[in-house]
């Protein structure tokens, strides 16, 4: 019976969960994500513990909530000490490698206090969120007056270099931007230039490349199973793709967008401000959305096309045999639904995201080609894992839940519910002359029950409700509706009971927690003793004789 | 004017809150510690976050919550990365000595997976919960038919032998033990026992010895300023102590137990559960009481007279001058009051602590010898340490509040409740056939503003409830009144406010994140730019020109 040896766990960046043609999209063709699907099993009520990159890929890389690891926000570094996949996964002897993006910024202060070298094989993995790094590129090479917005070198900007694309950022000039009518250069950073083919030859751009170092490692021969982190940086922006695939699709295959104006009518303050900020405005223009997104469905059309070369190489090669494989993504991508730009908020475009997993072994056969309802969160690929590769899930570090159950064919108790949580405190429309609140309070919980979706908002602004079940657009926050009282206080219970865990106790398994229970007086405290008949006899005789010496 | 340049923390252990003359017991004297509160401030409402030692010192030690930090109970380990007082101090160019008890128990498992060996500058910090150790003794050499309870050597049992106390035991069959009539050891874990005096010379009992350690500390040579962490073990159990204390009160002392038989009509299980336990039996009985009490206040007696050695030393070296310091206990004990033994609970006798801090400095000229009534958490210690020191807490990682202001004869705006958490889930009575919880819903949360005490128990327990305005000895539990909701919506509502805070986001301060807002674009970050016309023109110049070449 084929048994799991590796994981393939490739993740995108800003795929939208109904951006593939085995979840329904109208125009979009993924044949290789739906080829995955038809072996596997697509979760398609899948949700990201937070609609940020950073802040979610911490949770998915502890198998935690985001008020447990801290990580919050883009660039708020993973404190030293939260354990990670690659530490629970190296304790069953599996190595994980990453391949590509993770958003992670190492905790330096911590490290520091702990002296962890940045360069020592642990400190490098911390610094790294307990990978292994084949390479590491986190996809933007920004740069701007005050310099790079990522200080680490680009692997990918230096292989461009290694190509004869000239230049100090072929990232931007070339990979990311098209050529205008005058010659110039159309930088993928402006919307407008979204139509354009970028300025490079398609195998050198992005997806390819990390494609390739994909087949590289999985083809070097590997002393022990392995865990591969395959991360790419797209269809996230810039939203610009290479020919073919620049016009691959066009306005006509762009669906309409999902918005009402009423919900431009006397709006919750926060979603106001996400709806009035830059990327709000711009794609709540339908000459923005007709430019932006066909190149949004070319950017996830090349990434079906190559996840359809790797499925090729790990037929042929026999890993398909012995490899789970994930396809997910770190969160979606409004693109004008809702009058939103970006991700951010708690919308389904935004929170909800893709997820496939093919199970090679022959328990998965009945699971092969369907689809579970079941409420599911990022956190639960790490257990999923750990399992996969033999290991009993650490449930007491781990808040997740193995989908194993469901990838065979069972039926478990599941959760009623789904958390997520978005910190704005670090964006512009936190401070004064917006929402003008503390970092304390600019964050937002939500909480999904399968039909009513909360989002509690700190600061003492009201709530939001959605009921999908009347309202599967989520046009109509019900939040103010004082008929909502009832629902509200109960999704509010939920989130609280939620709160109230245990989440930091994490250096004692349940059970060792009771197998403490009563066995102190065996090591000698004996508590609440009056007599010596209270005591068991060989107890008893550890604590009387006669003394040596009278000292009085 | 003087300022302050090293900082005594004396914490004693189990010692409660009203067991001082200058906080109105009946009969115990303790003119030293009056001594202290008459030229210091005495906090007469101050709180533990967790009525057990290990946990309780472990917020002392972090200034953060059981939920923060997670070492729940004792043994419990506290995760590496943790950051404590002695890291804050540091900082500041402030050592941090240990003299006496932590009860920390280390996170082996983590300091293994991040390299850091035990015996290492840094390994032994972690271990230590971030102290430099002078003398490390958590005053229970106990052992039972399977073992010590502490796998660490006891230096006092040590120092026993070199002073020619004979036996591999030395702590218990003479410092804790006394002799019965027939000329066995009786042993001072029996509280019958409690009457006699310990076999030991009084200058070699543990309160003398760890005097004597912290005095010829203090007089050592010190390059840097420093704070030293005086951890006495006493007046904790066992119950006994050498002659003269040991009859220096009597019966007639025994002040009446804080009891109601009304507590035993139809109490919440879990209150219930602990009062059927066998401390509560046994402290139940009046005989036990009043073996017990003149044992305990003989304890408290002894040191009062040791801090009296030590203020005596301080005045007579000058270090009064330049020494802020702090008296105050991990917990209190029941000793009978409410039907009870030991600590665990939630009734003044057992979260309440004794706190009174001595500032050298002039500011706090106006303050001395008057009481702060307002509600004090231990966590505000490891904050007001750092001011005292000259630095800015870190208000991103500790929870408490500094108490500086207090101290200087200000009025603050200050918290409107005090937290505290138990969690039993290690102890026998969580189990079969006592309670039944599992180890998540066995836990307990206080929430306490002053007037009213809410303790929510989780695994579906009704609440319990006080009102001190109306019944200020806690006989009567109000939480299963009907008439209670709406209290206990409110004090629900400020835990679970308290349970959503972001105590976990502590990789970045405010201030950094505030400083990020808006800041991306300028390191070329553009969302939702349409057109280079919304671009500054420095960042427009960056992102366009001619292109070196042609590839598409």
């Amino acid at each position: 019976m084929p048994q799991i040896k590796n994981i393939l766990f490739v993740m995108y960046d800003q795929l939208r969960h109904d951006y593939m043609s085995c979840a329904g999209h109208p125009t979009m063709k993924t044949p290789n994500f739906d080829r995955l699907a038809a072996r596997g099993v697509r979760f398609s009520r899948a949700y990201v513990q937070s609609p940020i990159c950073g802040a979610s890929r911490m949770c998915f890389y502890t198998g935690r909530y985001v008020h447990s690891h801290g990580a919050a926000w883009n660039n708020f570094p993973l404190k030293v000490g939260e354990m990670t996949l690659g530490d629970h996964l190296r304790q069953l002897g599996v190595e994980s490698w990453l391949i590509g993006k993770t958003h992670m910024r190492a905790d330096a202060e911590g490290m520091a206090r702990l002296g962890l070298a940045p360069d020592s094989v642990i400190g490098a993995r911390v610094a790294d969120c307990g990978f292994d790094v084949h390479v590491r590129d986190d996809g933007l090479n920004a740069e701007g007056p005050e310099g790079f917005y990522d200080e680490k070198r680009s692997p990918y900007n230096e292989w461009l270099k290694t190509q004869g694309y000239p230049g100090h950022n072929p990232w931007h000039a070339h990979a990311n931007s098209g050529i205008d009518a005058k010659g110039d250069i159309a930088s993928g950073w402006l919307l407008q230039n979204a139509v354009e083919p970028a300025n490079i030859a398609e195998q050198d751009s992005e997806t390819p490349w990390l494609t390739r170092e994909a087949m590289g490692f999985i083809a070097q021969p590997h002393a022990a199973p392995w865990l591969c982190h395959l991360s790419y940086i797209k269809p996230h922006w810039p939203y610009i793709v290479p020919a073919p695939w620049h016009n691959l699709y066009g306005p006509a295959d762009v669906a309409p967008a999902t918005r009402h104006l009423r919900e431009r009518d006397d709006p919750h303050p926060v979603f106001k401000a996400f709806m009035s900020n830059q990327p709000g405005q711009a794609f709540s223009r339908d000459e923005v959305r007709e430019a932006v997104i066909p190149a949004y469905m070319g950017l996830v059309a090349q990434c079906d096309a190559e996840f359809g070369k790797l499925l090729d190489f790990l037929e042929s090669s026999g890993r398909m045999a012995d490899t789970m494989i994930v396809v997910t993504s770190d969160h979606g991508d409004y693109l004008g639904d809702h009058w939103m730009g970006e991700k951010d908020l708690f919308h389904d475009p935004s929170v909800r995201i893709p997820l496939i997993i093919y199970d090679p072994r022959n328990q998965a056969n009945a699971t092969r080609g369907t689809i579970c309802e079941s409420l599911v969160e990022s956190i639960d690929l790490a257990p999923t894992f750990v399992e996969a590769m033999g290991g009993t899930p650490a449930d007491h570090i781990l808040e997740g839940r193995a989908l194993t159950p469901w990838l065979h064919g069972q039926t478990p108790d599941w959760r009623g519910a789904v958390f997520s949580e978005y910190d704005y405190s670090a964006m512009a429309l936190a401070g004064p002359g917006y929402l003008d609140v503390s970092p304390e309070d600019a964050r937002l919980f939500m909480v999904f029950d399968g039909r009513w979706k909360l989002i509690h908002a700190e600061g003492g602004f009201r709530p939001m409700l959605f009921d999908v079940a009347t309202d599967p657009d989520e046009f109509d926050d019900l939040g103010a509706n004082p008929a909502s009282g009832p629902e509200i206080a109960r999704l509010m219970g939920l989130l609280n009971d939620w709160a109230r865990r245990p989440a930091q106790r994490t250096t004692i398994s349940k059970a060792e927690i009771t197998g403490m229970r009563g066995k102190s007086r065996r090591y000698g405290i004996i508590i609440g003793a009056v007599t010596p008949d209270e005591l068991a006899p060989d107890l008893r005789a550890k604590i009387t004789g006669k003394p040596a010496k009278d000292y009085r």
